[in-house]
C-alpha cells in the first residue's frame, strides 16, 4: 500500500508520521529538533525519522512522497525555507536535500498552511467551501483554503492576520509594528498580558499557583484553568484576546467570505472561553449575508493536522 | 474571426462591446438601462444590444460567448443575479434568459469582479502575481485575482472591503453598520462628507461653484478640481478618504499578500490626490516583506475594463 509521510518541524520538536491516501495517520514518531546543531543536522534527522517511520510500517508498504511543514517564510515552488526565526534557517533547500537523501519527491510549505490544509480537507473544514484557518499559539497566523486549494498570495506570504496595527491594542510587537494582535491575543501574548496585570498588583489565583519567581512558568493553559475558578484577571485576559481576535477577523471575513473559521493551535484548547467572545465581537460587525451561514469551530485533528496536511499536500502535488 | 461580447449593466447605462481573443475591444455601444421597465425588458435590451454589436462587425465574425457583469450579489455557477439594489432585481436567471435569446453560452458575474478580472489580465495588473483590485465609485468594493484566477469565497461574496466598522469612522452606512469605509471614502461618501462640512459653515470654493440649492449637483470630480485650487475643505475630504482607504487595506494586504493594488472606479480619476494619502497610511502599517514589492496603481482600461473582463471571463469559462 502506498503511503505519504508528513513532517512537522517545530522549534522544539519534529513530528514525523505516515498517512494513507485517505488522510488516516498510520504511525508517528517524535524527536527533539535540536535546531542549534545547524540545518544540515536537522535535515539528516528528518531523513532518518522518515526512514524509521517507513521501516516500522509493513514491508509491502511504499513511500510515495514526503511533505514537510516549517515555520517562517517558505518558497513552496522552489522547495526552500527562505527564513525561519525559530529554526535559525536562511535559504535552506529543504526539498532538494531531503529528496536526495530519500529518493522520493519532497515538498515543503509553511507549517500553518499545512496545518490548515489538513483541517480543511480532513478535519473541521471538510464539508465547507471556503475555509479561513487560524492558529493561535506562540504566534497568530492564518491560511485560506478554497475548495480544497490553498491560497498563497505573492511570495506565498498570505495569512499574516497576526500583524498590523489594531484598534484598542497599544503594545509593541516583536515584528517592529505596534498594536499587533499577536502581541496580546496569542498564547504567549495572553501570558504576557497576565503577567503585566499581575505586576500592577492585581489579585489573582495565578500568583497562588505560581508564587514569586515561579510565575515565569505560567502558561496559557493555566489561564483557562484559572478562568474556570472564576478568576477575574484570567477571565479578562482570555475574554479580551477573544474579543480582539473577533474584531481582527471582521475585515478578513468581508474580504474572502469564508463559510467556516477554524481555530487551532495551543490556545484553541481554551475552546468556548476564547471562541465565545470571538463570536460576540465578530458577528455584529458583519453584513447579514456574511454572518447567516458562517460557523466558527475549533480544530479537530489537533497535533495530527500538521502531519496529515503536510503528507496530503505532498500527495496533491506529486500527482 | 471569433469574438466575445462583454456587457456591463449599470444602474444608469448598459455598455455592450465585442472583444477579440487578445482582449482588444473591437466595437462598443451604450444605451440607458431603464431599470424601471423591469428585468424582462432589460434582458431584451441586453440581447438586442448584443445582436446589434454582432451585426455591426464583419459578416465572417462569429460570436463565441457572452459575459455579463451586474451590480449586487450574483451566483456565477447558476448564472443568476441573486439581488441587485441598483437594478431592483431578485433571483433573475440572466444567463439562461440571454442564452435562450442568443443561442450562445452566457456567463454572469458581479460587475466589480469582471472589472478587476479585466484589469488584472489585460490592464494595470497584467504582469503581477496576486492582484487586489478596488473600485471606488458609488460604493467601494474589491476583487482578488491570483495568477489569472478570480477568488470567489463562499456564495461568491468575497471582496466586501467597503463595509465593516473602521477605526476613525463614526458615520452610519446604508448597509446598517456604522463606520463603513464606503460611507465616507467612496465617491458619493466624499461628496456627502463635503456637504456635511459645508453645512457646518466651512469656507470653500465649492459653494462659489455651486451656490445655494445648486450644491445638490456637487460631484466627486469637483473635489479634485477644488483640491487643485488649494481648497482646504476639498483637500481635507479627499486626503481623509485616501488615508482611510489605506488603513482599511492593511489587513487585506497582510491576509492575501498582493503584489499590486489597482484602484479603479470614478474616484480613481483623483489619481495621486487619493493614492498619495493611501500609500502614506498603508505602507508604514505593513510588515517589511509585504511592503518591499507592493505597488499601488490606478486602473488602465477605465470604462473598457468591465467590457473586457466580462467578455474574457466568458472566454475563460466557455473553454
Amino acid at each position: 500500500m502506498k503511503f505519504w509521510i508528513g513532517v512537522d518541524v517545530g522549534g522544539t520538536n519534529i513530528v514525523c508520521g505516515a498517512v494513507d491516501r485517505d488522510g488516516r495517520v498510520l504511525h508517528t514518531i517524535k524527536a527533539p529538533t535540536d535546531a542549534a546543531a545547524g540545518s544540515a543536522a536537522v535535515l539528516d534527522k528528518i531523513s532518518d525519522m522518515c526512514r524509521q517511520v517507513a521501516a516500522e510500517l509493513g514491508s509491502t508498504d511504499e513511500l510515495a512522497a514526503v511533505g514537510i511543514g516549517t515555520p517562517g517564510l517558505v518558497d513552496p515552488r522552489a522547495g526552500i525555507s527562505i527564513y525561519s526565526t525559530n529554526l535559525n534557517w536562511r535559504n535552506v533547500p529543504v526539498a532538494a536535500e531531503i529528496s536526495a537523501r530519500l529518493g522520493v519527491p519532497v515538498w515543503i510549505d509553511n507549517d500553518v498552511r499545512n496545518y490548515v490544509f489538513g483541517e480543511a480537507r480532513y478535519g473541521a473544514g471538510r464539508s465547507f467551501d471556503t475555509v479561513l484557518g487560524l492558529t493561535v499559539g506562540t504566534g497568530i497566523a492564518a491560511a485560506i483554503v478554497r475548495r480544497g486549494e490553498l491560497f498563497y498570495g505573492h511570495k506565498a506570504m498570505a495569512g499574516e492576520i497576526g500583524h498590523g496595527p489594531r484598534e484598542g491594542i497599544d503594545v509593541p510587537c516583536s515584528c517592529g509594528l505596534t498594536g499587533c494582535l499577536e502581541a496580546v491575543a496569542s498564547a504567549s501574548g495572553m501570558v504576557r498580558e497576565a503577567k503585566r496585570l499581575i505586576s500592577q498588583g492585581r489579585d489573582t489565583v495565578l500568583t497562588e499557583w505560581y508564587p514569586g519567581e515561579r510565575l515565569a512558568d505560567l502558561a496559557a493553559a493555566d489561564l483557562s484553568r484559572a478562568m474556570d475558578t472564576g478568576d477575574p484577571l484570567a477571565t479578562e485576559v482570555v475574554t479580551r484576546a477573544g474579543t480582539l481576535i473577533g474584531r481582527a477577523l471582521e475585515p478578513a471575513v468581508h474580504l474572502i467570505s469564508p463559510d467556516v473559521i477554524i481555530v487551532g493551535g495551543g490556545a484553541a484548547m481554551a475552546g468556548e472561553r476564547l471562541l465565545g467572545p470571538m463570536r460576540e465581537a465578530l458577528f455584529p460587525r458583519l453584513l447579514p449575508d456574511f454572518r447567516s451561514e458562517l460557523q466558527i469551530r475549533t480544530a479537530e485533528l489537533h497535533d495530527d493536522a500538521g502531519i496529515i496536511g503536510s503528507a496530503m499536500s505532498a500527495m496533491a502535488r506529486a500527482r
